[in-house]
C-alpha cells in the first residue's frame, strides 16, 4: 500500500475495495478507509445517507428529510481515494471477482457487502400497499403523505364514519420505531395541531399501537416498558399487546386478540414490524454457497468474513453475528457503525501485514425510544432513565450521532424551535393533486355532480 | 358583520367569502380578513403554500423544500373564522354561487379566485416531459433530481460523449428565474461540488443560458443586465442571447440564432421561459362571459372584481390590471400581496358600509436577481444596486419576506452556514431508484452483461 492517491497512480495497482451499500455500515467502512491507500468504491442506489433512526420524525412532519439525508460523496469529499457512485448492484461473479450493477460491472479485490434490511409483511406481500413501512425516503414521505393528508381529508368531510376512519391510525408493532411513531402521532393529534382546523377536533383522533408480544419494547427492561406505556397513554395513544394483525386492507386492519377477532376500520395503517434480509443476501448464498438465517441474514465469521472467504464480509443489519462475549449483535445503527470501523482496521491491518484485530465485539451504549417531547425511555445499561432526562439525553445523543455539522445544526434548530412553539416543521402534503384538467374534462358538461362525502 | 366567531354561531349566518388559491395572493386575503367578522374558506390543492421567489434554491439543492413551504392552517391558526380545505376546484356555478371541487360544492357570497399560472410551452406541451418548469414543489424535485441525478450519472459512465451530455445544462429563459437557476447550476459545478467527484470534474459542466431578447433580464435596467451578464460569464454560464429554441426533446435542444439553426445535446433542459393562467381563467370566461388577454388572463375592474361582478375577485397573477397610475401591475409576489390586502380591505369596507377604497395601485418595491453567492443585481427604482451589496440585500429581503418565523430562522441558518462552507443543504436524488428485485429478475440466468456505457 501507498501512501498517495497522486503517487499511486503511476505504480503498482491499488488494492480496490468495493463496498455495496452506503448506509451507517458501508458509509463508516469507506471513511475509516479515507488515505488508506486502498482504491476504495462506495456503490449506492442512493446518493444519499440517511438517519434511519429519525425517520419517523420527517414521516410525522417534525424534520425536513433534508434534515437527516447526506450524499456520502459529500461526507466523503476529502477522501481523494474513495469514489462514490450511483447504481443499484445486483449480482456478484466471485470466479472474475466483479459486482454487477445496472450500468455494468466493477472489479473488487475485497468486497463489504452492507445493504441492510427491507421491510416483511410475514409473507403477506399484498399488505404492503396499503400499510407502508419506513426504510428510505420515500417510505418516511409516504407516511407524511398519508397521516396529514387523512388530517385534510378529515377536515373535508361530511361523512361522519369516513370521519371516523380517517382519524383512525394504526401502528404494527411495538418496538421502538412503531412507540415512537405512536407517540409521534399522539402528540400531532393531542397538542401541535390543536388549533390548526375548525370542522374536526384533532384531539378525537384514534391512535393505536398493535403489539404482539404482551409488552411493548420487549427488549427493553420492565420499568421502562411501563413507563412507555404511560408516556403513550398520556399522548392518548391505546396500547394493544398480545394482539396480532390477521389482515390488512384499504378498509383497515383485522386484529386477533386471543379468540377474538375484530375489525377497526383505519385509512392510515403503518407498518413497524418485521424486517427481513435484503436480496444480496440470497445473491451470496447462490454464488457462495453460505448459509442464511431465517430471517434472510447472512451468517459471519467472527471478523465480519464469510466463513471460507476472507475477502468478502458482511456487516450491518445484513449480518447475522454472535460477538466475541457470545453475545447476538443487534440490527442497530450503533453495530453497523462499529462493524464497518472495525473492518477498515481489520483491512489496514492486513495491508501492513501486521496480525489480525480480536473477533468483533459489539460495544453495547444502551438504547432509547422517545415519546413525544419530553419524554423518553433508555436504558443504558447500568441506569434506566424516563422524563424529561432521558428526552434531552436522546436528543442530545441524536444530535451528536449526526455526521454532518450542517444536519447538527438543522435538527438542533427545529428541536429547539418545536421545544418553544410546539409546532413542527415540515407537514407538507406532496405529490402530484388532482388536476384541475382532468376534473374539467371529466364533468364540465355533466350536471354538477350531486356533492360526495 | 359580527365581531366574534362565538356570537356569530347564534346569530345570522356570516357572509361567506370562499377564496379559491392559497398561493400568496390567497393566502393574504384571508389573513387580513381574519377576525372580520366574514365566514372564510380558503381551498387549494395542495395543503400549503410556497416561497415561489426560493424555489430556484430547492431545484438546486441550496434550501430543502421544507424551508420554503408552510401549510396554510398553520399560518392561519389563530384566524378562528378562517377555514382551510385541501381540495381541488374545477368549476363554479354563479347561479347557485357555489364552487364546485373535486369532494362536492362549497357556497359564496363572495368569490376571490387567485389560481395563479402554470408553465406554457408555447404550445408545444410535448417538450414538457423534457424540460420541467419551475412553479410546484414537485417541480423542483423534479429538477434537483435532474441536475444532481446527471452528475452522479456522468461520474459513473466510461462513454465521453455521454458524459458530456449529462454535464450540458441548459436553462430555457433569461429572466430572473432563469437568471437564478443558471448562475446556482454554474456555481455548483464551479464551486461547491469542486472536491466530490474522482472520475470528472464538475467544472467541467456547461450551464447555457438560452433567451430570445438581446439581452437576459429584459425588464431590468441596462447596467444591471450588464452586471448580470458578468456574474453569469464568471460563473462559467454561456449567455446566449437573441436565440430561440425550436424544439425539445429527450437528446437536448434545436436553437435558432439569426439564420443557424444548432443542435445542443444536453440530457437536462430546465425550462423558465413562458407562463399562462391557470384553467380557472377559463372557467371565469365560460360561465360568466369575461373577457381573457393573450396569456389567458382575466381582465379586471380597477377594484380587482370582474367587470360587473362586484361579488367576484380575481387577484395575483391571474388577475390583468392596469393599476391606478396607469401601469400594467406584473406577476410578481409583492402584487399579489398587495392585492390580497386589497381585497380583504374592501370586503371590510363594506361589511362597515364604508365607502369604497380607491382604486388598487401597486407599490413597486422594485426587483431583484441573484447569481450564485455574493452576487446579485437590484433594481430598486432609485437605486441600481449589484455585487455583494446586493446579494446581502436580497438575503435580508427574502428572509424578511417569509411568512413565518420558523422558515425564517431555518433558511437564515442556512444560507450562513452556505455562507461560511460553501456546502449547500439538500442534495438528495430522491424518487425510486432501479430495484434489485427487478434488475436480479432480468438478469440473474443470464450471462453476465455485456457494460454498458
Amino acid at each position: 500500500m501507498v501512501s498517495s492517491s497522486q503517487a499511486a497512480a503511476t505504480e503498482a495497482p491499488r488494492h480496490r475495495v468495493v463496498i455495496v451499500g452506503g448506509g451507517f455500515g458501508g458509509l463508516h467502512t469507506a471513511k475509516h478507509l479515507s488515505k488508506s491507500g486502498y482504491d476504495v468504491t462506495l456503490l449506492d442506489k442512493r446518493n444519499f445517507q440517511l438517519f434511519q433512526p429519525l425517520l419517523y420524525q420527517v414521516a410525522t412532519g417534525a424534520l425536513t428529510i433534508g434534515d437527516i439525508a447526506i450524499p456520502q460523496r459529500v461526507v466523503l469529499r476529502k477522501a481523494a481515494n474513495v469514489t462514490c457512485l450511483t447504481a443499484t448492484a445486483y449480482d456478484i461473479d466471485p470466479e472474475r471477482r466483479v459486482v454487477l450493477h445496472e450500468y455494468g460491472e466493477l472489479a473488487y479485490d475485497t468486497l463489504v457487502v452492507a445493504t441492510g434490511v427491507k421491510h416483511h409483511y410475514f409473507g403477506k406481500d399484498e399488505w404492503r400497499a396499503f400499510a407502508p413501512g419506513l426504510k428510505t425516503a420515500e417510505h418516511a414521505i409516504e407516511m407524511r403523505r398519508k397521516i396529514f393528508g387523512a388530517f385534510e381529508r378529515a377536515e373535508m368531510t361530511d361523512d361522519p364514519q369516513l370521519r371516523d376512519e380517517l382519524l383512525t391510525f394504526v401502528i404494527v408493532g411495538g418496538g421502538p420505531t412503531g412507540v415512537e411513531l405512536a407517540g409521534a402521532i399522539g402528540e400531532l393529534a393531542q397538542k401541535v395541531m390543536v388549533r390548526d382546523f375548525r370542522r374536526i377536533d384533532s384531539r378525537d383522533a384514534r391512535v393505536l399501537l398493535v403489539e404482539g408480544a404482551p409488552q411493548v419494547l420487549p427488549a427493553f427492561d420492565e420499568k421502562l416498558r411501563v413507563a412507555a406505556r404511560h408516556h403513550l397513554e398520556a399522548l392518548g395513544v391505546k396500547v394493544m399487546t398480545s394482539t396480532m394483525v390477521e389482515n390488512v386492507d384499504a378498509e383497515g386492519v383485522r386484529i386477533r386478540s386471543g379468540d377474538t377477532l375484530t375489525d377497526i376500520r383505519a385509512r392510515t395503517v403503518l407498518w413497524a414490524a418485521g424486517v427481513r434480509a435484503s436480496l444480496f443476501g440470497q445473491v451470496l448464498t447462490e454464488r457462495l454457497g453460505v448459509p442464511l438465517d431465517r430471517g434472510g441474514r447472512v451468517r459471519v465469521a467472527p471478523d465480519c468474513s464469510l466463513p471460507g472467504h476472507p475477502d468478502i464480509f458482511v456487516i450491518g443489519d445484513l449480518a447475522r453475528l454472535t460477538d466475541a462475549r457470545g453475545r447476538e449483535v443487534p440490527g442497530l445503527a450503533p453495530a453497523a457503525i462499529q462493524q464497518g470501523r472495525y473492518v477498515a482496521a481489520t483491512l489496514k491491518r492486513r495491508a501492513n501485514k501486521k496480525v489480525a484485530l480480536k473477533p468483533f465485539y459489539y460495544r453495547d451504549l444502551g438504547s432509547m425510544a422517545v415519546i413525544g417531547m419530553n419524554r423518553a425511555v433508555g436504558d443504558l445499561r447500568a441506569f434506566k432513565v424516563t422524563g424529561t432526562f432521558a428526552w434531552f439525553l436522546w436528543a442530545f445523543v441524536h444530535i451528536r450521532a449526526l455526521i454532518d455539522g450542517s444536519q447538527r445544526l438543522r435538527v438542533f434548530v427545529q428541536w429547539f424551535w418545536k421545544y418553544l412553539t410546539r409546532r413542527v416543521g415540515d407537514r407538507l402534503v406532496t405529490g402530484a393533486p388532482t388536476s384541475t384538467k382532468t376534473l374539467r374534462a371529466e364533468r364540465l358538461d355533466s350536471p354538477p355532480p350531486t356533492p360526495k362525502p
